[in-house]
């Protein structure tokens, strides 16, 4: 059996935690969560060199400097790095790297992961892994289905069919569901059987192209000539822009997986977040005794459940103010309820039509 | 008739405007209110030779390099500075005012500002001084009665008594109320005839000191004796300490005006505010459509009813946010809500048993 190829997927620009995540230094590169940047955490799930091979870091040209950098402080030496000559969605960025992989080895498995997630029980994750390999192996193209802990709206979901026989704890996936209205989700959870997709996949790279191909010859032929054209230029690899240009954009969920053939869904409860604003920072963060998450120098008197990041020398002081969220980064200050968090790609569209100082 | 001295008291430490005022930095020093520091503000108020002396400056050893820039700022070349070895409260400060201006002009007539209000209707003040100025001269001690606006119970009340045969709009004091509970100050609202002491004053340096003498000899004597063997040393004049640090500690209030003979009060609505925190600072703001004061640069969107200071290159932004103070300062950021802005003086003295960085 080979080993499995860790695919990082570094496309995202994270704007929902501005400031401190922007599109040009986007949050998997900061140290949000404490210790390691996300993108080092995505990379350390898979860095057993006795299961996994080289990783492969597919981003655009914006974030190589950053990939590099994470990649040396990490002491990753065997990456590889593909550079998007732009953003074509996770479907191509995805047929880049299968399409990379075959050409080392034409049996070679991919293990798909976004670069800014959070998982507390990376062991949970890996044993996920192995449970569904063996349908993998035969053919099937695995996703990893979060166990929902409360009816999210902002993600979709994954119906659960019927146990594999050849792998245990291993479901056919029945459909997709789309991010579902409140009571849809609701519903789902009362019934079970329903997951997160996390976005997470394990297939083989030959299976995922001859999939793509199927449904979507013109990105899988675009792809193929973009990859057959690229220019290598030490660990970076520079898919043909021409080509690549030529591509659809479109996500594996809507252009390979929804209507892909032998789906399975291995269920997983690996402590995950997609960190997806600030309210999800307030809820991964050590809480003092008052819900109130501290990360620098705060003062909180009679403060409750607020998320209070004062950074670079700042001092951030509060008083009587509770389920808010305070972020200093550089000369920016941030205060915005943690109902409202989403809302703060309100300032980053301001700030898109309003040119900064 | 001679002309008045201003006695500026700039005794004050303004920790209610934490972080911007500071023990060594206070708030009359700081252009908190727009263009000139109040320090500065004050002074004009009595800038006109034609009726006033030359200024006295009351102050701490900590706050002369401010008082010295501010006068420098202002272009006031003839004023004079007495250093007080330390704080003694106003009865003493005062005492030593009057005593250096009697130096001068036996008949010498002193008003006595705070350094820390602001008046935004300076004629109507200098209107009351003229009207108060004829029985002042026939010895009374006249205080400034400001119409109360609101049942505010942050500050002393002067009940007023007849008006003055010699004096148009001048009445006697009944009797000075103490900082009232709520319905106490209502009542007087209600009932008219109380006005808000603002410890301001107008008397002749003679009527001040002989009341002194009076109901506090020995208050009276310790601080001539520090007057009397003052050392000079160009604009600045230091009271001798061992006879100054002699002195009791009290207000002119308790000291002098509630026991005193012949007290008379000049109400007026010179639309003036002591500044005595974050929210006063929003009430006397230039305000946007949703109420928001904004200093500096300030994005705020879906937010009602704030006061956004942004400092020295700061940015703020605030999203669905409504009654909050957020004011930068060097390093540190404060949040705390509008109703509860008195309570920043936790933070001091959070501050003064945890020392800072």
């Amino acid at each position: 059996m080979s080993k499995i190829v860790p695919v990082i997927l570094s496309g995202g620009s994270g704007t929902r935690l501005w400031p401190v995540s922007t599109g040009t230094a986007p949050k998997q590169f900061q140290p949000l969560t404490g210790g390691d940047s996300m993108f080092l955490q995505t990379l350390g799930r898979a860095v057993d060199r006795t299961r996994f091979a080289a990783p492969l870091v597919v981003c655009g040209p914006a974030h190589v400097a950053h990939v590099e950098a994470d990649l040396a402080a990490g002491g990753i030496a065997d990456a590889r790095i593909i550079v998007e000559p732009a953003a074509r969605n996770t479907a191509p960025a995805i047929a880049l790297a299968a399409l990379a992989t075959l050409a080392d080895d034409p049996a070679s498995t991919i293990l798909v992961m976004p670069a800014d997630h959070v998982m507390t029980d990376v062991p949970a994750f890996l044993d996920a892994i192995e449970a569904a390999r063996p349908a993998v192996e035969a053919g099937a193209l695995a996703t990893f289905g979060i166990t929902p802990s409360h009816p999210e709206t902002g993600y979709g979901y994954i119906a659960a069919g019927d146990p594999l026989a050849e792998a245990p704890g291993v479901r056919a996936v029945r459909r997709f569901v789309e991010k579902p209205p409140r009571d849809k989700a609701e519903a789902m959870l009362a019934v079970g059987g329903h997951y997160w997709n996390a976005g997470i996949f394990l297939m083989r790279a030959d299976r995922f192209l001859a999939e793509l191909e199927r449904q979507h010859s013109a990105m899988a032929s675009s792809c193929a000539a973009a990859a057959a054209k690229a220019r290598r230029d030490g660990a970076r690899i520079h898919p043909d822009p021409d080509a690549f240009l030529a591509s659809p954009a479109d996500s594996i969920d809507y252009a390979v997986m929804e209507g892909a053939e032998r789906v399975v869904v291995a269920p997983v409860d690996p402590g995950w977040s997609d960190v997806g604003g600030w309210a999800a920072l307030h809820e991964l963060g050590d809480k003092d005794g008052s819900g109130n998450v501290r990360i620098g120098e705060v003062i909180a008197i009679d403060a409750t459940d607020n998320y209070l990041r004062a950074c670079e020398g700042k001092r951030v002081a509060v008083v009587g103010v509770s389920g808010l969220i305070v972020v200093t980064h550089g000369d920016d200050i941030l205060v915005i309820p943690r109902e409202r968090a989403q809302e703060v790609k309100a300032i980053v569209e301001y700030l898109a039509t309003n040119p900064p100082r």
